[in-house]
């Protein structure tokens, strides 16, 4: 990262070649080096022009006009990173991009380093860490709740919810401090009960917010998810159709899908990380890659969170889909079951598969749209809130978040232990005093260069 | 292509994942598509909000908010197209860019195709055919002589060129006309001399612009050239000397430069479209590839525009060497001798190199600054005038142009000719009509839909 003193500059639109790139340059002195090679049609200097207006005008470097561009000037405060910032509108030609860039670098800009701008933002206090995390999801964001998740409306309402919890234990501690310093004080009718009752409110606030994880990480990070049934029962036919495109090969070769395709695919709100595993099946013909490939299936049912096992009950119930339901009822995770080929006679039926949290009849050649629905019903029911409404309510979605604010719980449970016990008040104020740091750490006020640095490594250079 | 009357919209920038996207949409509506997604923070009605002004505010659809962007309005003539003009920048993830578009394709807009916001403003006149030629080369150009050739300088120079020579046309042709239609009055001292010498200015002028051709072909296009040379003499060490990388790897196996390598390089002003051959060797013990490899040699010296010839001094002048002399000697084109390995004793000299246009001596642990130098000298002097300054002359660069203005010189040779004849100034008139209409072509004015659509076709979709 560079010193905060030096002027940034990188290309903010993707790479490669289109009709127009945006380059972005941040900092004190940016309008200065701006006016160094962008002279205005308008015969202007461009640091006096309006501000927030595109100005079209020339990259000039060395008397040689480089592009005709428009660029525009957000003074300090009210730009992304909170800095003086230059946003120049060029030519998106790859070359055209780079010259123009380089003009700015040698006028005197330094190249950004990924994430470098938001990272400004955030040290600027334009944006809390958990508004950046959520800035680098929405970039990512692979579905439309993805979308919901890290937008605006939802970036906001976490980082008010953050807030509200800071403030309240901001309160708090300054009352307990009070007490300890002025114990012969008359502080009104602050009783010991109330401190706790403030306690039991801040972290009931806390565990609300705890309580979003599972159906934010469900659709941010994902769900484990492996689909297994023997070769032929309509594994890749079920993988296609929540795919959507043929990216499994269909087939009626048994043991076609040996190597596992590991695909994120939406499914109603939640993100599937689908593993389509090689057929459980073992014989004394299989050869060394299949008992690998078996093996891994295995261990794969072991650490998945959701399993959809597929039978063909067009066959009869074999020693092969037997193995199949062992194999899945070793796991804790929840269990679809699908009944593949239903519009074949059954030979069984859900007599045999006891134990599945749901069963479906599905069919390579029925309603794909009817199965996805049930799919994605039960899914939803599975792994998220039903009453939570993504991109309106506050919702953690990020390992980092979800252990914050448990260790907040945690200090403020102490707290509240100290003080039910009657012991002095003071540790339960460093107790308090310890929640505020957990929660400091959340959304960004005190938290290890480690952290900061990892999240901001995961930006692309120019955002 | 979408009818004039829609409003198309496309992503600009180029596609994959960036910090910001922008997305533009042009036509007689656009501010009203505008103002059904794009809601200002301010409370207020973008399309009342200032023009040229970049508006934060939120995308929002079916009342759930997609994004936060930045939009501009450009109103009409003031735009890029000379259309009603909005351009959105939201957010550089790739889901949530295609998100926001297809926001404004819900709310009426329709998808652009390549090019068609550059069409719109070629329809429009805010641009003529030849600046439209030259923005899809500055999208392409892979070298800064290319930028120079293709950016506004130079792309306004050669507009204002056409546009006086057009101008003199339109003057030349009413004074003809006039003295056709009205052959008793009395025009003033005009006679055919004076309209000759006008002819022969317009003339000149149309030639001065033909003769920029070869200079500006061999910077846009390039030229095609040729590396040649016995196996292990040095060709991969040239070739990598010019593009500055180990593109071809360097071994001393005579016959590991089989395969053709071409690879577009600018040396000087010039870009060489640079095929290094497979070695011009034969013997009886050759295999098939080999001689394929050879005949194929044998036909790209026989195309190429220029050609390097690789000898290695450090070894006796031997029949290989011999036989690339003659290879190289059945071409016209110039020719560029190099002595390799320069460094160690030499066991020949230039004597057994005439006919070459150039002979540098060169070597692998040498200063390739100097080598390079030396070279770009030779090819700028051979390909190009070095009194025209790219980027402050009009120079025209396509064989459309060099094709349009040629039909001109002729066509107003022929005028000179019917008049020097002394024949009715009928038969000249409508040659001069003639020029008028190539120049017509040229400048877009009147040129037909599939030279247009052949043009437009080579911008990607969003310019």
């Amino acid at each position: 990262m560079n010193n905060l003193t030096q002027v940034i500059a990188a290309v903010s639109t993707p790479p490669g070649k289109g009709g127009v790139a945006v380059i972005r340059m941040s900092g004190n002195g940016a309008f200065e080096i701006a006016d160094r090679v962008f002279f205005p049609i308008s015969g202007k200097v461009f640091s006096e022009c309006k501000t927030r207006t595109q100005v079209y005008g020339y990259i000039i470097e060395d008397g040689e006009r480089i592009d005709d561009v428009l660029a525009t000037r957000f003074p300090m405060p009210h730009s992304y990173t909170g800095e003086d910032t230059v946003e120049i509108s060029c030519h998106g030609g790859i070359l055209v991009t780079r010259t123009v860039l380089e003009a700015l670098l040698r006028a005197g800009a330094v190249p950004a380093t990924a994430g470098e701008f938001t990272r400004r933002a955030f040290i600027n206090g334009r944006l809390s860490l958990t508004e950046a995390e959520a800035i680098s999801d929405l970039l990512e964001a692979k579905s439309r709740e993805q979308i919901r998740l890290s937008g605006e409306g939802a970036r906001t309402r976490l980082s008010e919810r953050i807030s509200a919890i800071r403030s309240a234990l901001v309160d708090l501690m300054s009352s307990v401090y009070a007490r300890i310093d002025y114990p012969d004080e008359d502080l009104g009718d602050f009783t010991d009960e109330e401190l706790l009752a403030r306690i039991y409110n801040i972290k009931e606030s806390c565990e609300s917010l705890i309580s979003t994880y599972r159906t934010g990480r469900a659709i941010s990070e994902g769900v484990r998810t492996v689909i297994c049934g023997k070769p032929n029962a309509g594994k890749s036919t079920l993988y296609n159709l929540l795919s959507g495109e043929d990216v499994a090969i269909v087939t009626d070769i048994p043991g076609t899908t040996r190597d596992v395709l590991e695909r994120s695919l939406p499914l109603g709100r939640v993100m599937l990380n689908i593993a389509d595993t090689a057929g459980i099946r073992e014989n004394e013909n299989m050869d060394a890659v299949e008992r690998i490939g078996i093996q891994k299936s295995r261990q794969m049912i072991a650490k998945s969170e959701l399993l959809f096992a597929i039978f063909d009950t067009s066959r009869p119930f074999d020693d092969e889909d037997e193995m199949i339901v062992n194999a899945v009822m070793a796991s804790d995770s929840p269990k679809i079951a699908l009944l593949n080929k239903s519009d074949l006679p059954p030979c069984f039926g859900k007599e045999r598969l006891s134990g599945f949290d749901y069963i479906f009849k599905i069919s390579a050649i029925g309603d794909g749209e009817e199965i996805i629905k049930s799919l994605a019903d039960a899914v939803n029911g599975l792994f998220t809130d039903e009453k939570i409404v993504i991109g309106q309510d506050a919702v953690i979605s990020s390992a980092r978040q979800h252990a914050a604010l448990t260790r907040c719980v945690d200090y403020l449970s102490a707290a509240a232990e100290s003080l039910a016990l009657g012991f002095a008040q003071d540790a339960a104020s460093s107790d308090i005093e310890r929640a505020l740091g957990a929660i400091s750490e959340l959304d960004g006020r005190a938290v290890s260069e480690e952290i900061v640095s990892d999240i901001f490594s995961k930006f692309c250079v120019g955002k």
